[in-house]
């Protein structure tokens, strides 16, 4: 990988690292968690999944999203059955994203929604760009 | 990766920009879709999955596989009950792939397939190749 | 590695290549199998995922593991119900691995797990290790 030019050159070429993935560069942790059931008992895993990397890793060392969509988008409503649960999610800085295709296709409003989350165009598409990035994508 | 002769020439060598992993290099999307379950409503969420991916990223711009194994294998059977939207899909240049080693196991033969779809000889290994091409991995 | 330039030649410096990642650069494939359901079916579909991945890229050329957690953590107990086929996945060496945040979480003791298996902190972490260091992943 490294080549040196010595050719009455004074100056070394300085050596040269591996080239490493941008994911591996960082020490910084990043994932997302994809909910795309229907299934509360999905959510709280999720939920838990979340809640396990901050505390293995340290909160301030993650960035962790739970995006919802297609069957999941329910566990991002006001009326979930983990509401409880998300405002907390939110203090501790878990981006919760909500599919607005999803919301599109099911008539469900922003106003339907948990107050304080956060949306993406395509959960989908969220989800693949984040990988693109190098963030680990988990489906519990 | 880089080799400078410069003879004669002192210069120092020139800055090198980071290396970023071939995923991010190119604009292109690709994604590669799980079905491994015997559920038709998976099925359909995998198929709005794709078509969502290429509406919102432009149909020319990004790559999409389905890959169906394991009890997943029915989505790509000609009686399967989404068998009226495997022709859009294919229409639409989104690969539809089934496992032969399911097929094996099954006793399925491809007779008994989808006119029209893809094979692979397993289909984990299929998504594995993908995610080391730089694909991204989407399981419904 | 090195590229020895020779003075006195005043070549140019030639066209670097593409950096590629890491995992891209090894021929080894490696995959981590995620098993986060309680569902028997499962645990047998992420047993012959491993088993098919090993024959179809060669049992030398591969690293599989199948990482257990939530309420999938019953898969590694003494007394699941695809016991008789841990023993085989061991011989293999295919990566058992039992979470044991949710071993502390349900009470459940290492004594009450199938003898021979591997454990990690946090099932959930493991795996987004494992796709820092490049491995596949895989969730059944």
């Amino acid at each position: 990988m490294l080549a040196a030019a010595v050719a009455f050159a004074p100056a070394p070429a300085p050596a040269q690292s591996t080239p490493q993935p941008a994911a591996q560069k960082s020490e910084r942790y990043r994932v997302v968690l994809q909910v795309s059931d229907a299934d509360p008992a999905k959510w709280n895993l999720a939920l838990n999944n979340a809640r396990n990397v901050q505390e293995d890793l340290g909160k301030g060392n993650v960035d962790v999203e739970i995006v919802a969509y297609g069957p999941g988008l329910n566990m991002l409503k006001s009326d979930s059955k983990v509401a409880d649960r998300l405002a907390q999610a939110l203090d501790n800085n878990i981006g919760l994203m909500a599919c607005e295709n999803t919301m599109r296709n099911t008539k469900v409003q922003k106003s339907d929604m948990y107050s304080g989350i956060s949306y993406v165009d395509a959960g989908v598409v969220h989800i693949m760009k984040r990988q693109r990035e190098g963030w680990a994508y988990v489906r519990p």
